[in-house]
């Protein structure tokens, strides 16, 4: 980052100057890994007994907060860093920096829109058809009659299979694979026979995926993620999977075929969802939970087999009672002439 | 699909028409996903009370089925869709229609069978040997010595290593990994010490690996998954497993190192076993399940820990009444004179 | 290998020959895969009794074993059959053969070792520095400024993202990804909104990641895996995470964002963590935990959610009595005059 005055600074971000405008910042860093010359900030409150041993040069706080040091003051402390990391991220041209890369292979019939660029190595299969601005990485694979929307990238390694569908400002990360085929297979004594997966993904507008998820192909019609929806890596989503808009998944959930998901939902990481079911609108699942049935609007989820959060945790907290839970109804068993290993001990 | 009229399309099937005959059939598809010119079938009967709302022309249904539209009549509806989608899949010289790609790098010393698509930026090392009609997509990586049985297809950017072998149809998605190193070190104050894996992987005829999917070279010997067995996405399968035949793992599934597991297992989604167990033929497991111990033949088991699944499915009901059975023990322990806040609170 | 009197093997392991040392040993193999030819060992006590069943020719044993055919006497069998091991291994330079490969795209401003080995097709960005004997497989793609130390291997098709920096003898296998952006958004009206993720990765000497592992880049500052540390296949390391030296994580383990982890820590597989705990050194967690705070150094924690091991372990046990002991407790209660139907069944 250009050394810039607090006070510059400020004019910048929209941003009130508390102290000293006149020091010069070199960077941004996270309180953990800010050095002399950073502005930082508490991500959250519970790390400011950490601010006394972190040398930053400035702070950027909210309404409410003091500063030890000279400050920005803001209303959103958090989506101002966040902004100026924008300023601080290496620039898209460096990453994507050719037109088409003469190692490419772009089929003749495909159609690209103004300033894609396209890596090395990577290949746009026949009637594949790119908005402006795509961004393409090495090694990429597009299979034939791809449609990709404008401003998306897809990062080295990405291959999306034939006729899928990608929105605008798509975000795919190394290794996603959108488009194999479902899982589904017929029951025969000889073993299982595949039956044919003839659908496509659809990934809607501002879709980010995460390193290695994968996103299969319907068996016939469209497994669709909506618009603004992020999965983090190595996620599974099944065929005729429909998700809604907004969500957030942690890496490795896997969601089963023909699940339907509502807008908003939260998912923390190794969740598994069985086939067929449906979660509602706002559905929060705590990290590793087994879901067999469906969720209504709005609840928390926890748990293997997944119950209402509230409900798991009281479980949870009973659990470390058992072992001394068997003993105790034993103790009550000889004392009320119940049978000495009677029923609660087979 | 080229329109069809129903009568023609039950010749083609070998099926009995159901009501008028002479309609025009545009296309198959799910119930779900079903058009005004499409042909669709209840995958399950729970469905039925969807079909009033779906614009199917006709339906495909059972010998005990009504219908309320033409239908074509067959003893398994489910396989006849089955049958009818492959004809409706994008062909296979679309997804690999070159020859040998120019951008190919196929060693001199490597034997291709007749017919085999070699797609751009394949790279097809030393001593490899394929078979007939063997398709390999974009950036498939074969390592030295790779044999490949005839018909096999291998998808973009699936990797396979050294001295690897795979049987006649093998299908492998994007991204699969065969052969990477087992994990295996010895433990030495400075740390683990890398046991050299210089085993194989062998797939037999008919295996198909999802994407993501990684099946480790063993440390010596051979990892071997059996014919006609499928596992699906990003499933791990360590160094000196014997997967049996037609086995179905889902998605997420992992198998540690040196487990025998027989023909005909079925495993949920994100099932992990423990390294040296055996489990039976026929062996089903239940989702997110953890086994730590054998599981002879036919069994069903489920939970973390695994058990059979009956026994797992009482304690699962009876866990939702653990909370209360602390109450319930806290007051006999008063009323029967046991000391307040005894064992049962510890 | 070429074969070798059991006496000239003896001198070259340092070994001490028991039995007839003119035998010709052909190969080394596990137990179980052995042939007449081969010198074996038992990699666990357990194995003894299937060494009748095994043809191998001779035993590399330890100071008190017996063996029932030619042997060699050494310290630590698996430590010299791992030994041997190595030297039957497929030779590197049969893996990554040419210097530069014709096909490898290298920018002119990236910086090359000694004898490094750069396969088909592979990339290496702008600004890249690749210490001596690096090898490369085909694919691999270094996005611009990435560092790697001496004697590193990366297989095919693994990605390094801008800037991340690699120590010396790391070993990557196929389709790892390095340095993709962290998980982190902020919380809109309109949806989630990306944090930019402008750290990066730094893996330390001797690090050995498995195939399809992904390793996300910081928020700001740096993901750190320590020295010696082993991670197997399909693991998730999250942004900003501090692992220590000398750990062994098994496949499909996941680590949220921003926990540290100590050094010598061992994961079974599918474990997952949230975000922000600690983990002390030499801990041991249990295959599929789920650990949602902080582990001091050297406990063994299990289960989901995890507790200590022996806690973990006694509660298992007791869970199998939970249904029988609803009954008891309800007998109890009729028993001593609590309403029928009471507490314990709701």
């Amino acid at each position: 980052m250009e050394p810039v005055r607090l006070r510059d600074l400020a004019v910048r971000l929209d941003a009130e100057v508390v102290g000293d405008g006149e020091i010069l910042i070199t960077g941004a860093a996270g309180l953990e890994h800010a050095g002399p010359g950073d502005i930082t900030f508490l991500a959250r409150a519970a790390l400011a007994g950490r601010l006394a041993a972190c040398p930053a040069a400035a702070l950027i706080i909210g309404p409410q907060q003091e500063a030890d040091r000279p400050a920005l003051r803001v209303d959103d402390p958090y989506r101002v860093f966040a902004r100026l990391l924008s300023q601080l991220a290496t620039p898209l041209d460096r990453l994507f920096p050719c037109g088409v890369h003469p190692t490419a292979v772009v089929d003749g019939t495909a159609v690209l829109g103004s300033d894609c660029r396209v890596g090395p190595g990577a290949v746009v299969g026949a009637g594949c058809r790119l908005g402006d601005g795509v961004r393409l990485g090495p090694h990429v694979v597009l299979e034939p009659d791809v449609v990709i929307g404008a401003e998306s990238i897809l990062y080295a390694q990405v291959v999306v299979r034939e006729r899928c569908e990608l929105g605008r400002r798509v975000i795919l990360h190394p290794g996603c694979v959108i488009g194999a085929d479902g899982f589904g297979y017929l029951s025969d004594p000889d073993g299982p026979t595949k039956i044919p997966q003839i659908g496509i993904v659809l990934l809607e507008d501002d879709v980010e995926l995460g390193a290695g998820t994968c996103v299969d192909r319907a068996t016939t019609g469209t497994t669709r993620i909506g618009a603004g929806t992020k999965l983090d890596n190595l996620v599974q989503v099944g065929h005729n999977v429909q998700i809604g808009r907004r969500c957030v998944f942690s890496a490795q959930t896997g969601i089963s075929g023909s699940c339907r998901i509502g807008d908003g939902v939260f998912m923390g990481g190794q969740v598994g969802l069985a086939d067929h079911i449906r979660i509602g609108d706002g559905v929060k699942v705590g990290a590793k939970s087994g879901l067999h049935k469906d969720v209504p609007d709005g609840q928390t989820v926890f748990g293997y087999p997944a119950l209402d959060a509230v409900e798991a945790m009281r479980i949870a907290a009973a659990l470390r009672r058992l072992p001394d839970l068997v003993k105790a109804v034993n103790k009550l068993e000889r004392g009320t002439g119940a049978s000495p290993g009677g029923e609660g001990e087979s």
